[in-house]
């Protein structure tokens, strides 16, 4: 191959750009088009005279703008896709490996349902029909009023100090162990990038919510799965597997758990958290959905449970009222929740501090607890209506009915896979999630996950007849993943 | 040494398990105690005919919980300080470097300023005497009357659409173009998850804003600093570094810079993307201050200059209403902002939707506009009071009066400390920031932010004057670090 290099008279140019300017230059005029070889940057450097450093440097400039590629064993070669005009970033090849590394399939079941009119199943959400709405609207405005020009202001890192009280009294600790957050789902992110270092091991539950496998993996995790079946996570084989694995967490969704909806016995949890003392293993318990319990009995939070310091507790109220205010927390000891609240000022400074006065005078006047007293028996109204639907239009589904929470996680009859299986709903107009979400390596193609809070016992029976139309258009497949089961699952 | 170690029977356990138990019984019965030293692994595996890496394990267990610990040439030894109970983690030793890695100036001189009553100039922050709460209270209940329902439940990710479309407009791109986040600091995480792997080069002014600073560190950046003056960044030493540096991101505040309070001309924002093109490297521009002009030539935006797609623009209305409510905004090329919304999902949903509705009615009917106009005159007003009392007060301090922002950045005397400054003044009630708090390497001690947004201009006499008398109380340093200038912070 012949490449006429040209370098210009030396400019205060570096080199290397000159270098790069001038090979950009035949790939503007055709010279060079899509495919076409280069030579090794050791070839060229020995043409030109120059080191080969600076050739590498030039053709690193030229990667980054899109223009060439280089791929094991076929060397560097001009670019195949249409290359961005000269100076254009390739935003592409200048993205983190946390960004280019997302899985497609959550954005792609997003995507379906983003259906408009869809009935949907698939949120993990309360119900807006029976957000109380009046009385927050007179507390924010109270707010507002007579605390406004403080809380527009500013707020500390850790939180509004009323807010941090009143959750810390809930939850049995000082109010310096108290973080709080927006959402809990920030309380995870602030978590994973404050113990996860790329390669570290987080052990989780599979199924698991898929909010945390995403904020683990963003982090750079690797992770371990254990069985969680409907009674919560098999505590035999976690102790096997730290037995084997040196981790860095354990996260755990012990009460109402998402997606499976289970609740860990107390026994259970005593002996998951001795497991856990013995490696001094940190334990992220997520406690989002203890308030929604309709029945069953009660069982206590791992941290009150705990002995060891070993529980990082994480909370909201996004699943208790509403979603949309972004507040949630974490309890942690006092020195790690200074050591998370530096962090969190990096990340975002601090929660609106409206949302925080507002909830709080909402805490304060009673009005949450009313709200969940009122709520549970309209949710189990609700549950039990699912169940009566599923067993009714879908008595190929297994499922247990469960004592709190927001879902139904129901099996598939063999070789029906969810995410056909939702393609056919979504024609009928309704939305569940697909169990594989929950998952960190393969499994739960054959598992679907429905939320039973945001409609009518009406709305329920007539989706889920829809669902039932949908399962009998699914033909099963002829691949038998079904028995990829549990096992897999165990690094 | 002699060290008795029995291995109680198999019942399960692993067995490097049973070797740290066997050793932690003997660091709590006494027969080890602090400073003593451990058999190295290779000689404890040999002595107990078991595999290195067991004994490894072991050791490794023992640190995680507190109780030994090892240091380069003096081998492993007992633990000096107190070492927490059986199973207890031991956080400090899992934090990920991001969190251990944290400066802790930033939380010192936070901790200096929180004295109650102290007269501040510290914060970045606009007065919250000016703040329209009447006319944000009356729109937050039309809001969450008319919309509480949609806005409390869920929101998508990139933001509430219309108060995305009302800002697109603003900023000149499509919707799709920009993306709401908690704030800009958000926005600045963000793009340093996006775009910062360990290691990899961010090139900033020096000084810069100190939360840049920290989100690029807390990624792992390596920061590279060009000198800011009067003049806004030095286009040509940013040149000369661009050619000797592969960098990944240039962050810029052109217009009322934070700390410095200065301008880029136009020509200057020209040549600094016609450089920034040459090496397809991506420029973040910060504009949060660009509503807050007093006086002086109206400067376009770099977006607005950027042939090349270059800009990533962040912008907030923290600066120009209130902060409390955290949102703010980047605008950047569609295919990044799916990327970074898909990154978002990650670290918190999104961003509080009743504060997002609420100030795009607030925006809408014309208030922000309306806010803005009646401000800029009470805060120019603000900035001259400060201007003169320093003179009047403080002649020995060098500054310049900027055209619009929030701040005045002024040189002390030779040798007087900005740290030891600011301990006189908070004894004399009054704060500032610290010059030090906005460079990434050596630099700044002599140097102060004052902000003069948030009190009266008799407030503000008040204050000054007594910083005089805080900069005669202080005596000047013997050590001479104050020519450690400029030339030390270029890489």
């Amino acid at each position: 191959m012949s490449l006429a290099i040209r370098l210009e008279p030396a400019g205060g140019e570096p080199l290397h750009i000159r270098i790069a300017d001038s090979l950009r230059g035949q790939f503007e005029h055709g010279a060079l088009g899509p495919g076409d070889p280069l030579p090794t940057s050791r070839d060229l450097a020995r043409d030109l005279g120059v080191s080969r450093s600076t050739v590498v440097r030039a053709y690193e400039q030229l990667t980054r703008e899109g223009w060439i590629e280089g791929r094991v064993g076929r060397g560097t070669r001009v670019s195949d896709r249409p290359t961005s005009a000269k100076g254009r970033p390739n935003w592409d090849l200048l993205l983190t490996e946390r960004v280019r590394g997302q899985s497609p399939e959550y954005a792609d079941v997003l995507r379906m349902l983003s259906e408009p009119d869809l009935l949907s199943f698939a949120g993990g959400l309360p119900s807006p029909e029976f957000y109380p709405e009046e009385s927050f609207q007179q507390i924010t405005s109270d707010v507002l009023r007579h605390q406004g020009t403080k809380l527009l202001q500013w707020c500390p890192v850790d939180g509004y100090p009323p807010l941090r009280s009143w959750i810390a009294e809930r939850v049995g600790c000082e109010p310096d162990s108290v973080l709080i957050s927006s959402g809990s789902t920030q309380a995870l992110h602030l978590i994973s990038q404050a113990f996860v270092e790329p390669g570290d091991t987080v052990v989780v539950e599979a199924p698991t919510y898929s909010g945390a496998l995403r904020a683990f993996r963003t982090a750079g995790a690797r992770i371990v799965s254990i069985p969680c079946g409907p009674e919560g996570i098999d505590v035999d084989r976690l102790e096997a597997t730290l037995g084997r694995v040196r981790a860095k967490l354990l996260y755990v969704v012990p009460t109402y758990h998402n997606p499976t909806g289970s609740l860990l016995s107390t026994e259970k949890r005593r002996r998951l958290l001795a497991v856990c003392a013995q490696h001094g293993l940190p334990v992220v318990e997520d406690d989002a959905y203890a308030t929604l319990r309709y029945d069953g009995p009660h069982v206590p939070t791992l941290r009150s449970l705990d002995d060891h310091e070993l529980v990082l507790y994480v909370s909201t109220f996004s699943k208790a009222i509403f979603p949309g205010l972004r507040v949630g927390w974490l309890a942690a000891p006092p020195e790690l929740v200074r050591r998370l609240s530096a962090l969190r000022n990096v990340i975002d400074l601090f929660t609106n501090s409206i949302a925080q006065g507002s909830l709080y005078e909402f805490c304060k006047r009673g009005l949450l607890e009313a709200h969940i007293q009122r709520v549970r028996p309209l949710y189990a109204e609700r549950r039990d209506a699912m169940a009566a639907a599923l067993r009714r239009y879908c008595p190929s589904l297994q499922f247990e009915v469960p004592h709190g929470g927001l879902f139904i996680w129901a099996q598939l009859p063999a070789g029906i896979d969810s995410r056909r299986l939702l393609e056919e709903a979504v024609e009928l107009g309704i939305g569940f999630m697909v169990g594989s979400l929950f998952f960190a390596e393969e499994g739960g193609r054959d598992r679907i996950r429905l939320c039973f809070a945001c409609h009518s016992p009406e709305m329920i029976a007539a989706g889920i007849r829809k669902l039932g139309l949908a399962l009998k258009q699914v033909r099963p497949d002829a691949e038998e993943w079904r028995n990829a089961g549990a096992d897999d699952l165990i690094v």
